[in-house]
């Protein structure tokens, strides 16, 4: 007889999800971590960004307020309350985590857990076994070897930027995607001087172009960069080809290296185990099964999705099929990426699901697409003015009008988007989405607007 | 030949989104309004009560951002500043509604339309003809008959408050629906001090019990006098019997007659046409139609929603069977009620679709159900902090899982209900819920982890 029914590999999103679902279900559960409960997201990632993201917005909110006819003399921000406050958040949500993995009766093992094989997991000297493993060891931070970016003290990570002690006064970020976008904006808020470098012609590479140019332009005190090589970083100074070829040296107090994430699949027996892998992730199928027997891939170690909410979905499908298999089968617990939605925090936000335009005509659809711009909500010029960004794209397939993909850009996006990953998930026409009553005055009518707006 | 394929008469949100919409499709269209393009709505309604919330809430924000890290000195509210920028929003958008009719090609004539019977309408002493005629003409404040209300000039209803040149001391609110709650809020946040008296056991009639009840709890600066039955008013005093049938007696420098709306169809003909109405509203059945041939009726004046976004929703289904009865009847274009939204723009905000639990009940459901806090979010942690009011409700039908209802209380909620409308237009189980994917971090999740806490 095995030690659990499951081990879980990493307490992250995917890892402490899976754990206490299983645990709820029954099941005897140990939960491995090597550093942190929550794992990046909650402790260096998605929780701690939004939570200086919000007081950057407020900040900004009190700045601006004057226009509603609320006026502020002193507007200061006192960035040791705003981490401080960011310390807080995380530690509640961080013992929110360990709470709950207790009352699913989940036992927490801290340490570097291996995987010898099927069914068997070393951690701190001891060897545990199990019916069923679940690898979920997420991803880190991706560091490309840029001369002069390793162990030079200006070049930070995202990890290391959170944790940063006071405003800096430059910052130049490496990488256009959603890290150093929100990086961009939250600090050009707080008054830094910040300039974005990025490879591609467009920043956020996974949005849809036309809607990327308008979060740019709408981003305020950014300085973007398109097109460039990063060559080298020379103490404090940014060595880039522009788009033209030329180089150019940018000053900076402080540069992000976010040039994206890797999956974690080395360092914790993959190889050893006979584990199917690629540096772009575990194989796992749609189901989150690997190529080892009873031995599951959750989150973002799988590659298929980088999100905290995609490793969530995850863990919902493997925990499905080791409690039934049969019954998962029937209720069709399948991952479908198509419909995972993205948001970015930026100032403006941003929200999307499904297909960009680019996307949906090199899958060889014809479309029928429509942008809108928010300014036909009047909850949006009530609360934003009459020039601040916002607009709402939709792409149909023409020929059945099935909806392809909803890109919001503008306030509250991330929270009106899980509407449209509805709709795809049901892949509703346009003509259902008209019908959709959506209440008034929101901006999320916006969504509605788009799709009256698409000629069919 | 008539003189229009179609006459319109009230440009309100159903007035005017038909004639838009016909114009656009090519038919001659005259719409009337006698008093301003917008109706109701715009005008004296939704939008301006947003645009003065949203200074409440810019406000309130200011004041209390510091533990955010964010510290302002001397936030004041500049009322007059405050109105102008509310006067600017209904300006822009009433101009926005006449550009898009003139786009549309609608003749827009200014005077009191009558309706003389089916293809027959005078307005201005002129008698115009038309194929088809629309009724939305609105609804207006309910002025029950309270001695001492009549031509006093300390009681106002909702739009002599929207128009008031200072912030009240004292506020006294005679009803606590919508219209009651949303100005309660916005005073209170301002420092007026507030108190709703209310006829029913709890606020807000047309929300669950549970939830209409921590919305409640969760206003500040706000006295709640429930199960009251107003009695008179003497110049600034309030004379009401409290719950136990106790004489209460209320000072307040304003009174705000709030006790609803009622649809306005008597003054403009239905009666002489033999058009069917009782005070509720024009009889009209799920395509619109009324009892006249060729004459339909959308919007408050029907008496089946009074929200803008039914009326639209009308609009459009009115608009389709006057295009195409065929096609309409082939799409569905019919109207279905229960999946029409609410929302409350009050701090904190809310919204929902669908039964209540007590409307489920008294339906013959056997439900299943589960409310979930927001504290489960780690956005609205990191934005509202550990103590803020917020939860989801989830009420479904135990046979088949399929989900009734879902109220939302906190920030967002009327972002993220058209979601919830969607999936109760497409009868969603709780099964097909918990499949879609949220993104994180979202206050949204609350919605999803409803449906996961759901047992069925």
């Amino acid at each position: 007889m095995s030690d659990y029914d499951v081990i879980v590999l990493g307490a992250g999103p995917g890892g402490y999800l899976a754990a206490e679902r299983l645990g709820h279900a029954g099941k005897k559960v140990c939960l491995i971590e090597k550093e942190y409960l929550g794992g990046t997201c909650l402790n260096v990632g998605c929780i701690p960004t939004k939570s200086l993201l919000n007081s950057a917005k407020q900040y900004e909110h009190a700045l601006h307020a004057e226009q509603f006819g609320v006026t502020a003399s002193g507007v200061e921000v006192d960035w040791a309350k705003v981490q401080a406050w960011k310390a807080q958040v995380v530690k509640t949500l961080v013992g929110g985590v360990g709470a709950a993995e207790k009352k699913a009766k989940v036992e927490v093992i801290m340490g570097e857990g291996k995987l010898l094989g099927p069914g068997k997991v070393e951690v701190n000297g001891e060897v545990k076994s199990a019916d069923h493993i679940i690898i979920a060891t997420g991803s880190t931070p991706a560091m490309p070897p840029i001369p002069g970016t390793k162990d030079n003290p200006k070049v930070l990570d995202s990890t290391g930027l959170l944790a940063i002690d006071h405003i800096p006064g430059k910052l130049a970020v490496i990488g256009g995607g959603v890290i150093g976008v929100e990086f961009a904006s939250l600090f050009a808020a707080l008054g830094t001087e910040v300039t974005v470098v990025e490879m591609l012609p467009e920043i956020l590479p996974f949005m849809d172009d036309e809607m990327a140019a308008k979060l740019r332009k709408g981003t305020k005190g950014v300085t973007f960069n398109l097109g460039c090589q990063v060559k080298a970083v020379e103490d404090g100074t940014l060595v880039f080809a522009d788009a033209k070829g030329q180089e150019q040296r940018l000053e900076a107090d402080v540069i992000l290296m976010a040039v994206g994430r890797r999956p974690l699949v080395e360092g914790w027996g993959a190889k050893e185990a006979g584990l199917e892998y690629t540096p772009k992730g575990i194989a796992a199928d749609d189901t989150m099964r690997t190529n080892l027997p009873n031995v599951w891939a959750v989150g973002d170690v799988t590659g298929k999705s980088l999100l905290a909410h995609a490793a969530y979905r995850m863990a919902e499908i493997a925990v499905s099929h080791i409690l039934d298999t049969e019954k998962a089968a029937k209720t069709g617990q399948i991952l479908r990426t198509n419909t995972i939605p993205w948001a970015v925090y930026s100032m403006p936000e941003a929200a999307g699901v499904g297909l960009t335009e680019a996307q949906a005509l090199a899958q060889g659809y014809e479309i029928a697409k429509a942008t809108v711009p928010l300014l036909l909500s009047g909850r949006f010029i009530a609360e934003n003015g009459m020039k601040a960004p916002g607009a709402v794209k939709l792409i149909a397939d023409k020929a059945t009008g099935v909806v392809l993909g909803i890109t919001v850009l503008g306030p509250y996006a991330p929270e009106m988007i899980w509407g449209a990953a509805t709709a795809l998930e049901l892949e509703l026409t346009v003509e259902d989405l008209r019908q959709v009553v959506f209440p008034h005055p929101t901006v999320s009518e916006g969504i509605r607007e788009a799709a009256w707006a698409v000629k069919l």
